[in-house]
């Protein structure tokens, strides 16, 4: 595999379809394809819109986009501080292997750092040991000892009402 | 135990005091008092000043405070809609075991309904198996596949600089 110039950018209106585009390939890896409701008005309006609801890395090797990653800030009550929330991050495979993933972490931590938050978080599936092994090599901790709680759907609109 | 009547409103400015005491008394009930790094100046500046970074609910039984909740918007790129985190949910020991918990859930539910959020997520310690017991009787599912990382102080530092 040849080594690849990678380019960082922040993510625009303009971007919406490869945003997207890259979303379901992540949402494929992850065996989630079926939950992708996101549409690209969705995302126009979500991302780009008078209130950005998270913001957008990304990164093209020459014209061809080669990962991304999608984040907001959260708030840690404890720090009294902001944090940065890495929703996805995602590299297109024919781009692995070359230090992107790496680069898009570091990109991501001096944004945190430039703002004054407290810290970066993220979410890994348990049996991508792949991410795993890389975060840990970044220096990240696994909060082993908490579980995230999720209410949606219907079970949100029944507990709204109760 | 007598039963209370308690009321829910939205925290300001005023209730810092009364926060960051609630913040504290939570901190000690999960065994980490020693990372509350936050002080009464930090709170009005992050939770009230021009660009809150989180949201509160206060619950008191006549005038004593009895308990709270502090939550902030994430996005779920998946559904491309906002969600809501709840990042600390405390009822006053003493007024446990009569419903505040569970109203001040409806009340986030019902915030979120009203905004069109997709879904309401928080973080549970594993041994807190009390609280588990409550989440699941309130319909929520344990995301038990997932674990969260965090990078933060030197760690963050490093990585912003490597």
């Amino acid at each position: 595999m040849s080594t690849s110039e990678f380019r960082i950018e922040r993510g625009t209106d303009w971007d919406v379809p490869v945003i997207l585009n890259l979303i379901k390939q992540l949402a494929e890896f992850e065996k989630l394809g079926h939950e992708v409701l996101a549409t690209e008005d969705i995302l126009r309006q979500t991302l780009f819109g008078d209130k950005p609801a998270a913001e957008v890395l990304l990164a093209h090797a020459g014209d061809t986009p080669a990962g991304f990653a999608l984040f907001f800030t959260n708030f840690s009550t404890f720090l009294g501080r902001p944090g940065l929330y890495l929703e996805d991050l995602f590299v297109v495979p024919e781009y692995r292997g070359q230090g992107l993933g790496r680069r898009l972490m570091a990109h991501l931590a001096n944004i945190a750092v430039e703002r004054g938050y407290g810290r970066m978080e993220w979410s890994v599936l348990d049996w991508n040991s792949r991410a795993i092994e890389f975060y840990k090599s970044l220096g990240a901790r696994p909060m082993d000892e908490w579980t995230v709680f999720r209410v949606t759907g219907d079970g949100l609109t029944s507990l709204a009402g109760s």
